[in-house]
């Protein structure tokens, strides 16, 4: 039996598509009639703290999301394997984001904005993208995906990453010892790590400081796409006041829905976007689960299986 | 010899780099004191009405500028070639404009910055960049570089030229009977035409009517970053206040600089930018340059020369 818990969602109509694709296989929802000792299978997005309850005979559980921190940190998660989402569509939608912000802020978005709003004719011509360095925080699946779209733009790559990673026209970081030289090169600096004890608050002052200036009219750039937890907004609030920062683009917030009284509501240079960045589609997450589901019933081993240890 | 004529850049640092290239060949300014029947060459940026005065004995202009339409309705331009500036550069430099906008747009950045001044949590997932078409007026050098540049981005493509053109990927119309049908299957259409007797005025409401609509949220976009002669601006302003166009993001006008009582400045979804999405790069455009002089005089044929009949 496979148990939907999903929030914010139509979970209904998951189930409805879940159940065109499983057949005969029962998929239950939370309010409805069943025997918690029967589901095998448990798929979350963004799980309340009590998902876990009465469900003594899981065998896995299946992560819309892409990132499992929160779960992780649940104590009342079982000790049964984790299978994440992994996929071509959220990983472009993911990428969209990244390109989108990254190139908006090399062409010098607000400060054109900004002459806009004075009627003023000023003529600045930005840097070719080749004269930008693109920093990434982070080079898994996405961050490979990102890699992968910017390289045919021209700009110039780094990345920063926990382990060494070979990814050709990108100069690779790898471990702590190597940040603030990632850094110091860096122009517009795009995270996209998981969230863990070590990552947690990595965008922060210090970080801001260290990062490359002179190149990009107005200061460096910060675009988190990853989690709030990542970001220090006390910090990015100083940072884009005093212009350590030029401008940030952030999809993700140390609280969410962000609250009405945030100050990063109110700045011009700071970009708000709703943890939109990249939704996994219905009909690509049932297909996926789906066939992960039938695989591992007819004994095959889970993939993109969560190591509780990296937290990731 | 080699005359400068170049408005609004600074011509003296053009000059001392030609000569330091050209070695012993006469580089000279308008001020400068010489023979104007020594002139064999004529270099322009923006040349004003009387750049071709008493130059009797030219053997080509040089043009650094993509676009030549304003020269050619000079009644003085004498009958020599004129080759243009062709290069990587420029060109990467209008893809970096065109693919900063076309992602801005499909990102839904005019709705998610209203939300963010009202102080907005409100979720929409864009749709993925494969699920919106660009379509792209104009299929030269520049058209071609910003197809391979969307192309990696995963946007389904489409194109709109005189004569046909076959490019891998890219749904090619051309002529005029086609324009209707390229028009009804394109979400973002953005302009790189030259601008002739042909294409004046091409961007009107009759053309904005006639885009897709219902994919892309709040309405069809246009991009120009061709010439302010393809636009008719009050159709702009009428078609982005009554919901024609979701948004318009202009490098170029009518009337350049943009006047300050132009009602384009204060439209929030018209995204104004002062002429600045290419700019010729001074040590490219030197070198590139020098090397069709010195061809030329040692007897080549001109590179990239503009077919006066067609206008480009």
């Amino acid at each position: 039996m496979l148990l939907l818990h999903l929030s914010d969602v139509d979970e209904a109509s998951w189930a409805r598509r879940f159940r065109e694709v499983l057949g005969s296989y029962p998929v239950v929802q939370r309010g409805d009639d069943f025997n918690p000792d029967d589901v095998r299978y448990l798929f979350v997005w963004k799980p309340k703290a009590d998902a876990f309850d009465g469900l003594n005979h899981l065998t896995a559980i299946f992560s819309l999301g892409a990132g499992v921190d929160a779960m992780l940190k649940n104590p009342k998660l079982p000790n049964v394997p984790i299978a994440r989402f992994v996929d071509d569509d959220l990983s472009q939608r993911m990428s969209d984001y990244v390109v989108a912000h990254v190139t908006m802020h090399h062409r010098l978005y607000t400060r054109f904005r900004a002459d806009q709003k004075a009627h003023r004719w000023s003529q600045l011509y930005p840097p070719a993208a080749s004269e930008t360095t693109v920093g990434i925080m982070g080079m898994g699946v996405l961050g490979q995906d990102a890699v992968a779209r910017l390289k045919p733009l021209g700009f110039t790559l780094r990345s920063w990453s926990r382990s060494p990673k070979d990814i050709a026209g990108v100069e690779g970081f790898a471990g702590n010892a190597t940040l603030d030289e990632f850094l110091s090169g860096t122009d517009i600096l795009v995270n996209l790590l998981p969230l863990t004890a070590e990552t947690t608050g990595i965008l922060n002052y210090e970080t801001f400081r260290k990062l490359r200036r002179g190149k990009l009219d107005g200061g460096p750039v910060i675009v988190n796409a990853a989690r709030g937890g990542h970001q220090r907004e006390a910090d990015i609030v100083k940072a884009l006041a005093d212009g350590t920062l030029g401008a940030a683009s952030l999809d993700v917030f140390e609280v969410e829905p962000l609250p009405a009284d945030s100050p990063l509501w109110d700045i011009e240079n700071c970009y708000i976007t709703p943890h939109i960045a990249a939704i996994s589609n219905e009909t690509t997450g049932v297909t996926y689960f789906s066939k992960v589901l039938k695989d591992h019933e007819a004994g095959k081993p889970l993939i993109n299986v969560v190591d509780r240890t990296r937290g990731y």
